[in-house]
């Protein structure tokens, strides 16, 4: 197939990090991201370049357009975490060749070469080749929350106890993590926001569903922490509510933290804990998961494509944007509540 | 050997932790300890009971005794956290039996019942039988302070970087740990707290020496990090400086709390790099490396007792007080500067 020299994408605005953070919504597109023509990027050896049929966006694209994610961003390049479509070139490296021509759902954390473009670069390892069966809509999201999902609760299953604890209890992610441990018999204990999220998500698999603004939080947590000796904490908040969580937490407890939704600090209440009840703190990076746990990847991979392929998991469509309108577009679209919006370039 | 039915030893008066925080130094006895005759202990099916010939007193027997230790109190047991002796009884499992009649060098951190009496009890895996040719003033001092040193070395050996970084850089510890570095070609970088323990951490193999009280601490510590990259962080310090330091310690970096000099908060300054930077926060115990690690002990173990059998390290005698005379001379035996005290049942 020839390729153009050119291609079509939204991209950054900003560099680096912001110095003014804002809120999680997206109130504009244009003090981030505008349209543009770039060369068309030339995989590195171990990368593959990816003609994009669709790109979806998730939270975590916001705050990096706004440049308050953890990774710093490059002005000019192109935005979007993940996408599918089909790898049209690749670098030298045996397995990256291997991609060629397949239909990949990717995530472009590694390459920091995003997918709101024509064509995307992803590192090999952090594309998926696809069952035919899997719709390009599934596909499109299936890395940055099904695969995490997998990927955490794999976590979870290697560390062996039933009960473990979750901030953002109510986030898509965790309802995830929350459907398949139920299924294999887990108990999971969240934290929400809100008094309404509660009978929700006990009627999904949560073991214990805490409201971290109630008055009796902090009793209840410790009374819940004592009959379940949760070790595995997966934390998308960071802050009191999750140093809180820590220090209330057993002996060689693991707090893992994935995301950063309270800006407030972070403090070791008691860092005697670390040493004589060998507590751990650590982050969560699906790339660097991806990385590292190459045989656990594949089971996870397999698995989020069967569940897609037989219905059990579905994304919900709000609307596909095509790449053209998506200045005019993006942010009504992602005002509105469920559902996923899609860029098509 | 018959046993008698009674000891006598220095019993804890306080429980539990302090809420009254007090400084570093032994003030005097009465608050803390008090002369007793306690019933001989029987040793657990994992434990041994020890005739004490020479017990050592280290800084964390002061804050246990007060309180501000990370282990609880209990009302009325002997203090006491390392000593040497003869095994004169142990409980039913092999590898304890298999102490009986040794000489070894025990620590009481794990078995919770101290060594400043006639008789000690010491889980098996925390004695190390001794050779002949180690003196019972170098064996009654060697878990705590050199045995850590080898310890936490050996986790810098297996990190593999020869550069590497430590609070309270002018501890006998930290100098013990850069000997070890200085002749296996490692780069320790130290924070001291004043001008004058430069040179001399210097001489002895520091590859460098920052002052965190000086004006240009910040800037000088990111430079040193640059040059240096160091991944490992032996922390006794937490509060401001250390958070500061793993702050500025590049991608994958592990901070290892072993103590808490400061009791300022310690926050995680950027809990995204946790996430991007695969940075980790954990403790070091040795009673837990000793559990651990059974194969490294070994070998750190032997090399501890070469090194004193050879001369290459030798313990520092203040002097030898009796236990009966202990209440009354302690306080101003540990005043004095330099070398250790150690108490005779």
């Amino acid at each position: 197939m020839a390729l153009p020299s050119e291609m079509k994408a939204l991209l950054l605005v900003g560099d680096g990090y912001t110095r003014t953070p804002s809120a999680g919504a997206l109130e504009a597109m244009e003090p981030y991201l505008r349209p543009g023509s770039v060369a068309l990027p030339t995989p590195g050896p171990t990368q593959a370049l990816i003609k994009v049929n669709l790109a979806s966006i998730n939270p975590s694209d916001v705050a990096f357009i706004k440049g308050q994610y953890g990774q710093p961003r490059v002005q000019g390049r192109p935005a979007g975490f993940e996408g599918v479509g089909i790898v049209v070139a690749t670098g030298s490296d045996p397995y990256a060749k291997s991609l060629e021509g397949k239909r990949v759902a990717f995530a472009t954390g590694v390459s920091n070469w995003g997918s709101w473009a024509d064509y995307a670069v992803a590192e090999a390892a952090s594309c998926i080749p696809l069952l035919d069966t899997v719709r390009d809509e599934d596909a499109a999201a299936m890395i940055v929350n099904p695969l995490t999902a997998l990927a955490m609760f794999d976590i979870v299953k290697h560390e062996g106890d039933k009960a473990f604890i979750m901030t953002a209890g109510a986030s898509q992610l965790c309802k995830l993590i929350i459907g398949l441990a139920k299924e294999e018999g887990f108990r999971p204990i969240v934290t929400v926001r809100r008094e309404e999220q509660i009978p929700l998500l006990k009627g999904i698999g949560a073991a214990h569903v805490l409201n971290e603004k109630a008055a009796d939080f902090e009793a209840a947590l410790r009374e819940v922490m004592k009959a379940e000796q949760p070790r595995i904490f997966l934390d998308a908040v960071t802050g009191p509510l999750a140093s809180a969580i820590f220090n209330a937490m057993p002996k060689r407890s693991r707090w893992i933290v994935y995301g950063r939704l309270d800006a407030e600090p972070t403090i070791i209440r008691e860092p005697g804990q670390l040493i004589f009840q060998h507590k751990h703190i650590e982050g969560f990076w699906l790339a660097e998961w991806m990385r590292q746990f190459r045989d656990r990847l594949g089971p996870a991979v397999l698995e989020a494509q069967k569940r897609f392929s037989d219905g059990r998991w579905s994304t919900d469509v709000t609307t596909v944007v095509p790449l053209d309108e998506a200045m005019a577009r993006l942010p009504a679209e992602l005002a509105k509540p469920n559902g996923k919006v899609f860029i098509k370039p």
